[in-house]
């Protein structure tokens, strides 16, 4: 399950002149696909048995022939499995649901295998009335189902330092995107009753990291999220089960997962997630604290390098995720060229608030080398930025919030690879 | 994985004075969920040690605290598992998004077992050019992504003589609803180019069953897709992997699965499964011929006979599912007495065209018993009638089609049977 893709740091330069070293152009063999039919097809094995019947698999999975389409990880990435992450299979699904069996996985100490009945939330600190819940108290109150995108703050973060990780998988699978169900975290505050100094909330994870995290009242009262399913089902183990929170458009690390402790505070706690990690290193030595917002961001998933064009040229569709922290996504441009053309792409599905937002691109291939990018523009106005527009004021001292364009290289061949232009 | 629940003929009269015998109202134990906190929780067991690392569930599943929340079957219901059905378990979720591993399967003929590389999809007939096109030629195409629902025509069909089955998962559970990725038919039409006089359509799979079903022209140049995709990722097998027709809002039989043939003619083949079955026996011995759209229908999920209320009272959380193949639910209502008072529920979530609508009704429940109704209105002004409205058009002969309100009656001790009330 582990894969190791080497890393790459080919440039690609594009003068004045934009000059690419154009490949011949192929043949286009046969524009439109679905060829003549000569004669019926055969009677193939599967249409002459019986199969399995009803509820043989009473809960389903993927096809043997899908048994590609998994989480992976990255071994020299991390020193160990348990405080790592895999990152979910962008290249190989569609649309903007992410299936609960792919959702990427980033945990501190492993997966905690909490039982539901056994777990407590508790609530305590500038409350009036400090409460414990357990689940069945939880799943009784009023509940919410909203879709939200969740990424981690490390996502393409080997990036800031050029083209490293050869797959949108690798570059920008730290992402997924579930209906939530959950009840309001202001709702249980509200039943514990804050104090007046309550400005801060510290929440406390179950696993054996014990993750904390800081986060301010004013977005806990707004849209956080106490969720304990994800599409429908409960919550899945790796993704805290049975109960994590959810802090839409910021960063994953935030999320606290397995969630047992709310603490209610008048200021923020600088636990080590917060101070020595998940901060931004800048060039002089400082470090931007608190960056809770995930920035506009889009990446073209097929084709890519683990999805390369498999045919030699004609009608090609271009296929990409965008999504923003701050609202929904208001348009995303592709460039077939390295970023000096720009063109519209068409968004496609349910275009949700602090979701993952699918787009298409639909052209004409003529079989010469291609420089892919995508670039995500917001409701607010933001427009994603270059890699190095983003170099230019934070440095390359960061690992964390690195939203820039993303580049592939197409090959006359159809194989992909991840580069970087200026 | 077989369950057999046991018949249930408990009628529930309500005269024009409404009396229901009122067991003594239970003392209300603490409306609010969430206790003081009296001394903080002992440390549990997953906080003290490693879990599982990442990737290895290089695809995951749910916890094992989950394992009841599975597709079950009925087994007397049908004479062999590989021509027969199993349930979701819409009691055990919630939102209106349903993971893969849950949908309900109805095959003819098992799982077809199709291997994608081999398999093909031939159109013919009345077209100008006859096209066969692999997996790779369909998903080369401009695709969409649309939540839609997918019922049964036999969904609630065990209803039109009683109350039979004592659980939401085998009285509605043959309802689904994903987010496909596919192609419109109608592209794939315009292709092979439709002579003057093509009207229907015949779709076949590839399953042993050969099943097929005709589709007026009409229909199929407006919504229908080619779908290999569910929830982001490639259909499950179960579902038709990989190619299948998606009829939005029509009865589930005809999305046929394992798609493996379109044939073009001008006027309907009257399979076996247009004739002998999906055709509605009327009282007078005439059937209803292609009745197509399945109508506009809701049930209460929780409480449900699987789903009790675990509380003695206080405040409580109904929910439910609304649906229509004529378009968007437009409102829900519930009674709380067998249909006399009725209130509006709150829809929740996105409410999707033909797709799954989440409904809640929130109310402080004084522990007396409780005949509980949804009943859903949608766009088109239509209303879910009564089951005995049903009967009085249709007579009693029927299995499909019945979109009845259904009845929960609630016990003082919280525990829910299906029952009639006339």
């Amino acid at each position: 399950m582990t894969d190791t893709p080497i890393p790459n740091r080919r440039r690609f330069l594009i003068g004045a002149g934009g000059a690419l070293v154009a490949a011949p152009a192929l043949a286009n063999s046969g524009a439109s696909p679905g060829n003549p039919a000569n004669q019926p097809p055969k009677v193939p094995e599967w249409s002459q048995f019986l199969g399995d019947g009803v509820a043989v698999r009473a809960y389903g999975k993927p096809s043997e022939h899908e048994a590609h389409v998994i989480r992976r990880d990255v071994q020299w990435l991390t020193a160990s499995r348990e405080s790592s992450v895999s990152f979910t299979p962008i290249h190989a699904l569609d649309g903007s649901i992410t299936p609960n069996g792919l959702c990427f996985e980033r945990h501190h100490a492993g997966i905690a295998e909490v039982d539901p009945v056994d777990h407590r939330l508790m609530i305590h600190g500038l409350v009036d009335k400090p409460l414990i819940f357990t689940m069945e108290d939880l799943m009784r109150l009023p509940r919410v189902n909203v879709p939200y995108f969740c990424e981690c703050a490390a996502n393409s973060g080997m990036e800031w330092r050029g083209a490293q990780l050869n797959g949108a998988q690798f570059t920008h699978g730290m992402v997924h995107c579930v209906m939530y169900t959950g009840t309001p975290l202001r709702l249980l505050l509200e039943m514990a009753g804050l104090k007046p100094n309550a400005e801060w909330l510290l929440l406390e994870g179950a696993d054996a990291a014990a993750m904390t995290r800081s986060v301010p009242m004013q977005k806990a009262l707004d849209d956080v999220l106490i969720a304990w399913r994800m599409n429908g089902e409960m919550l899945r183990p790796e993704n805290g089960y049975p109960v994590r929170a959810v802090i839409p458009g910021w960063e994953a690390n935030m999320w606290v997962k397995w969630l047992r402790r709310i603490a209610v505070g008048d200021r923020p706690w600088y636990h080590r997630e917060e101070t020595s990690k998940y901060t931004d290193l800048m060039a002089d030595g400082n470090a931007r604290k608190f960056t809770f917002v995930m920035d506009a961001k889009s990446v073209i998933t097929s084709p890519s390098p683990q999805a390369p064009i498999n045919h030699a040229g004609g009608f090609t569709v271009l296929s990409g995720l965008a999504w923003s922290g701050r609202g929904r996504i208001a348009g995303v441009d592709v460039s077939l060229d390295g970023g000096r053309n720009w063109q519209h792409a068409r968004l496609d599905g349910p275009v949700w608030d602090k979701a993952l937002t699918r787009f298409y691109f639909e052209f004409d291939w003529d079989g010469r080398p291609l420089l892919l990018q995508s670039r995500a523009t917001d409701e607010t106005g933001y427009v994603q930025p270059t890699k190095d527009a983003l170099r230019a004021v934070r440095g390359e001292n960061s690992i964390y919030h690195q939203n820039g364009i993303q580049t592939w290289h197409v090959a006359p061949s159809g194989e992909v690879e991840n580069v970087e232009v200026s």
